[in-house]
C-alpha cells in the first residue's frame, strides 16, 4: 500500500546573533555571511530587533520552541556575552520555560556557541593579557545551556578577530557553514522522524 | 611651627548595586541595609538609575574616578552579573578609560565582589544542580576587574539567598559591614596621604 505523506517542514535551526556594533565587525560579519540564507536557518539579530533592550519574550520563546537547535553567535565582551544577549538569557530563559517546574522547552535541543575574541590565542594563557585560557571563561555560557537541558556542542572559537589573515577567517567561515549544515541536516531527519511517528 | 591643614575629604567607596527585582529580594536587601549610610559610601543602584538601560557613562566614570574602591553587589543571574550590570561593564569600562592606551582610571583601586546565589552551596559542585563550584564561574567577573588594573579582594558570597536562616543572613550582613568599614578606613588613610603629599 502506498501512503502519501505530505512533505513536512523540518524544525529550523535558530541563530541568535548579538553584535552591538555590526558596522565595526569584521569577523562576525564574515561568519554571518557564510551561513545567512542557508535553508532552514532562522536568524534573529538581537541588536537589530531590540536596540532599546525591550526584548519580546513571547516571540523569542516561540522561536526557541520551534527550533531544533540554537546557535549563540557573538563577539566576546568582558569574557562573556554582550549585554543584550545577557539580557536575553535573563528574560527569555525564564523559570517555567527553560528550567524549574514545567520548564522543559529547551530540553534536548542542541546548542552551539560561536564566539570571536579580540585578543589572539596567546592572550588567553596564564602569561597572556587575559591570564586564563578561554575554557576558564566558558563555563558561564556552557552551564547556562546545560541548566536548560540543552546539549552543548563543541564551541566554535575564532581568536584575534580584528587581525587574523583573511585566509584564517575564510577557514573559520567554512567551518561554521559546515557545522550549521550538519545541524540543518539533523533537523531534517528529526522532522521526518517526528512526521513518521505522528 | 604649627601648620593648619584643612580636613580633607577621603575618597568614597563606590557601591554599584544591581538587582532587577529589589522588591523580591531578601538577601540583597538585607545586605544593602547593613551598609547603607556608612560615611564615605557612595551608592549607585543601577536598576533605579537606569530602568531603560540608558546608562549615563560620563556620570558613572566620574563616580569611578573619585572612588577609592569599587564594590559590585548583585544576585547571580545565569552564573554572572544581571544584564544591566553587564551593560555597565560593556559601556562604562571603556577602552581609554579602563584599559588600553590612557585607560588607567581604575588602576590600583580595590574591587570587592558581593554576590548572592539562589542555589545553596551544595548546588555548586560536580554532583550538584550547577555542576561546578562557584570559583569556576567567577573568572569572568574577576578578570574584568584585573584587566582594568584593579586589585581583586576576596569575594563575599552568600549561597541559598532565598532560604538561609535569618541568623546566617545576619552573619553575612555583619561581615559585609566589617569589610566595607575596612575599605572606608583605608580610604581615609589614602585621603590623608594624598593630602600630605599635596
Amino acid at each position: 500500500m502506498l501512503i502519501y505523506r505530505a512533505p513536512v517542514a523540518a524544525p529550523p535551526v535558530l541563530l541568535v546573533f548579538a553584535h552591538p556594533y555590526p558596522d565595526r565587525s569584521r569577523a562576525n560579519r564574515r561568519l554571518l555571511r557564510a551561513v545567512q540564507g542557508l535553508p532552514g536557518l532562522e536568524l534573529r539579530s538581537l541588536y537589530d530587533l531590540y536596540p532599546g533592550f525591550d526584548i519580546d519574550v513571547p516571540a523569542e520563546q516561540t522561536a526557541l520552541r520551534r527550533a531544533y537547535a540554537v546557535v549563540w553567535q557573538h563577539p566576546m565582551y568582558w569574557y562573556s556575552a554582550p549585554s543584550l544577549l545577557k539580557h536575553w538569557f535573563d528574560k527569555v530563559l525564564a523559570r517555567g520555560f527553560a528550567y524549574g517546574q514545567g520548564g522543559t522547552a529547551l530540553s534536548g535541543k542542541r546548542c552551539l556557541w560561536v564566539v570571536t575574541t579580540g585578543g589572539d590565542a596567546a592572550a588567553f594563557a596564564e602569561q597572556g593579557m587575559h591570564r586564563r585560557p578561554l575554557e576558564e571563561f566558558s563555563p558561564v555560557i556552557e552551564q547556562t545551556a546545560l541548566f536548560c537541558g540543552m546539549h552543548w556542542e563543541p564551541p566554535l572559537v575564532l581568536h584575534g578577530a580584528h587581525r587574523v589573515a583573511d585566509s584564517v577567517l575564510d577557514d573559520a567561515a567554512q567551518q561554521y557553514r559546515a557545522r550549521l549544515e550538519q545541524l540543518l541536516a539533523a533537523a531534517q531527519s528529526a522532522g521526518r522522524t517526528t512526521a513518521g511517528a505522528a
